[in-house]
């Protein structure tokens, strides 16, 4: 590193600046904006720290005095003093008797960018910069990554799993919102309490204990955000890699992702006209530790689990000190008598974890649901929801937890059910009318969603990447199965459509289907 | 099962009830109650639900004709029917001809509840049901659930890493609050965009470019609900078991809790003068595949990382493909000078994960945060988020995007920042006065915290033990440590107090620790 007096900037080895020059306007480092809110001295500091970074000010470089830079931009002394002072705090300038400030020695050539910057500046604020990274994932990284995960919108047509938002209750929540942010003492903005608002805790267990059945008290009730999050702390709390776990084919895909994370084994369980099919299970694998089942709805093929199969399921649980994790994720939707009780009231030892989310009953983007755990498992629960996250924001659980004790919570799944109804009646109707030997779509007295069967063999994904292109949203029933499932489908949203467009959408979809399955030389046997 | 006629409930054998009795109301299994909002057909179905679970009513019972039942309860013979109809579709009653209607007889007598209830009602609302379960947790969930979890709390004098939250600008809040949820179109209330919503990675970009030096774009932001999961999300996509992680000595908790978490080994590494010292790092083990720093601020010590030490550690990162997890919790509060621009800004071989939290600058019952990962990273920490938990709560995203963009987020730093030097002054001279000899308390130019020496060799955790007893909120440095530190100490916090609760604090804590260190045998050398 040359100490030597004379010009400035002796050493540069700037490509693009030609010359040996004195001034740092003239280098095209330093161009200062005086009609931004950045104070002088910052933009000096930013320029400065930029062009030292990026190698265009190399180790050793002596910079101007602070007397000469304010000279040389037309800023006070104590400007151009602050920026240099910031820059030798952070250690990229070093300050040396007798030879004046210079661009730190210690930062090595090859540490910096060596690349020159077309202006000193930093890199686009809408590209990310391009290394050639190795990526280096852990297995866990490498395997989620793999899982696919779809992101349904109520901008799509016929997208599953989600409720009307157009008829959610804005003004109301509006109120809510504004009257629950008043209420909350300012200590309450603190850290919260990692197993959820206390309130919300109380209004789900008097909810779960009238509506579903479910034996709770607060103490067991977590909230967590959303389904998922509950599904990943189950797995993770409770299984080991390598351990099997039973799951229902077809299934929910938010549950193959969290088994990956925690590298279990996935067994695939089918599933009947009485849902898991137990004895299939115990033959598969004896040595399972976890079952996934959705007894009040399997999801997504809509089946009820028989009492006879949920005790028999308990009867293995409590033999062999397995877990039972009961997704009940829609069953406030029963068009017709009232939804079954949970799975969860009929344990007598202690081995359910039963779960719910508020994304079906409220909107999904509020990310909240909560799980129902044994009072076993309530500390080792609670602290895995502390070290994952801390727990919810606050405001929104006190708003749904108002919504509930006020009772609109239950007005609202009363108006959505009639809604519900009358929109699968006219999906049904109108495939009737439009897909007769292209798409079965029968009725069905649960849920958000049907099944549209397509003929025997046909090839489901095909189908639906055809619909995508047209911006039809339904999923091949074969993107939810582990191992190849006998029939073909695909599962059809309604409940976010309103009637017309689930008319127009059904049209729509008429000639496309017949193509596809043309194609395929398909065709249901009517 | 006896399936002759006869009284009802002749096969009942329920120990608290002596006589045999042929109606519902004497058995005490129905009391209807005219005066809740609970329909009577499903108070009778509530009720015998649970006499079926609980084993009051035995399989194979024959239960009185909807004719009886409606003439005994004095309600209409609809209703009675309504409660049987809904109990035979779950499958608890079967109906046989000649028979009349029975509890199933394929209730196995062991899976039932064998113990009476005393009124046949579902166990207490407030304590939760004991079972003998068998926790059986993974190896994961016993790790975790051993790390200690603190909730710090504004309530509690001096808890640390609290911002003012009585200076909160709660009725600006509530405007954009109102503001962003009229401004939602309903369809965005579906499932948000799991890394983010693109309003608030956008001001978080202009944020990290402009006050922190942070290269990125709006594409390598992700939005977590807080640190804590930014971290477990790295931990989970980069490290598998076994793996070594440089951890700095003191550390933040949360990172132990993750590297369990991911059975990671823990590598401690001491701090000193220059912050994470990289030789000792690279002594201890050369295997490393991560290190956790807290380079602007360390927590909780307060070093600030050397230029030079952050070059070497960015040398070692690109040398051996390993990640560096920066975690810049707090930087935002410095009191002289800028805030040291981040050590990302230096990183040209994309081995840096940046993460910030808004817990300290807005509040923590908010769970919002952030992080920056490098191109190649994306992806897989998109998917690793989205299987996570589906992505943040979309209305709290929008507010604190508009809370940024609109200007308040940089007024409110300067505000605060005036205010928390204010509460440091007041702590240091009033621990000036009234602790002397007993901790010492020097004033530090950033932060949310202090750390007060106690005298060499004295025992730290029970000194904050005392003090917790009274109500102060003082965690022992030896809490923070992974391996044991050369010097005790207690993390207090000021930024949340108001100057003359700190004065209190102070004056109060005076006898405890004189006591404390006496009973230690200790004195701070003057």
């Amino acid at each position: 590193m040359t100490q030597g007096k004379g010009p400035y900037f002796i050493n540069l080895k700037v490509t693009f600046v030609m010359s040996k020059v004195a001034s740092f306007i003239s280098l095209g480092i330093i161009s200062l904006d005086r009609n931004t809110g950045t104070p002088l001295h910052r933009q000096i500091y930013e320029r400065l720290y930029e062009a030292i970074i990026s190698g265009q000010l190399k180790p050793g470089t002596r910079l101007p005095s602070v007397r000469a830079l304010a000279q040389e931009l037309g800023i006070s002394r104590n400007t151009a003093a602050k920026a240099y002072a910031q820059l030798l705090a952070e250690g990229y300038l070093e300050s040396k008797v007798g030879s004046g400030t210079c661009v730190t020695s210690i930062l090595p050539d090859d540490l910096l960018y060596s690349h020159p910057r077309p202006n000193g500046r930093a890199p686009s604020a809408t590209q990310p910069e391009q290394f050639e990274t190795r990526p280096c994932l852990s297995d866990r990284g490498q395997a989620i990554a793999q899982i696919p995960f779809l992101e349904h919108s109520p901008t799509q047509a016929f997208s599953p799993g989600l409720p009307a938002v157009d008829a959610f209750p804005f003004k109301l929540w509006e109120k809510l919102l504004v009257k629950c942010w008043r209420e909350l003492p300012f200590n309450r903005l603190g850290y919260p309490n990692a197993k959820g608002h206390r309130s919300l805790r109380e209004a789900v267990t008097g909810y779960l204990r009238a509506a579903r059945g479910v034996r709770c008290t607060p103490e067991q009730i977590i909230i967590t955000n959303g389904a998922q999050q509950a599904i990943s702390l189950a797995v993770n709390v409770l299984l080991n890699p390598g351990d099997d776990a039973w799951v229902e084919n077809p299934s929910y895909n938010g549950i193959k992702a969290a088994l990956s994370n925690a590298q279990a084994n996935i067994v695939p369980v089918p599933v009947d006209g009485e849902g898991f099919v137990v004895d299939e299970a115990l033959a598969r694998t004896s040595q399972a530790r976890l079952a996934y089942i959705s007894p009040s709805h399997q999801y997504p093929l809509g089946v009820t689990m028989s009492l006879a199969r949920r005790l028999q399921l308990l009867q293995w649980a409590q033999e062999s000190d397995g877990w039972i994790l009961e997704d009940d994720y829609d069953s406030e939707y029963r068009y017709s008598g009232y939804p079954l009780a949970a799975l969860q009231g009929l344990d007598k030892a202690g081995r359910v974890i039963y779960m719910g989310t508020f994304s079906k009953v409220l909107f999904p983007a509020l990310r909240l649901g909560y799980m129902v755990v044994p009072p076993a498992l309530i500390e080792p629960f609670r602290a895995a929801r502390a070290h994952a996250d801390r727990g919810a924001s606050l405001l929104e659980q006190a708003v749904v937890a108002r919504f509930i004790t006020e009772g609109h919570f239950a007005r609202h799944i009363r108006r959505m059910r009639t809604l519900y109804l009358q929109r699968q009646r006219t999906l049904v109707e109108a495939a009737r009318v439009h897909l007769r030997g292209l798409l079965q779509v029968e009725p069905h007295d649960a849920g958000l969603h049907l099944i549209g069967w397509l003929p025997q063999g046909a090839d489901d994904a095909q189908v639906s990447r055809r619909l995508a292109g047209h911006g039809i949203d339904m999923p091949p029933l074969s993107s939810y199965a582990i191992r190849p499932l006998a029939r073909a489908g695909l599962v059809m949203g309604y409940t976010s459509m309103p009637e017309h467009k689930i008319i127009i959408g059904v049209k729509q979809m008429s000639p496309i289907l017949a193509e596809c399955l043309a194609g395929q030389q398909m065709q249901l046997s009517a």
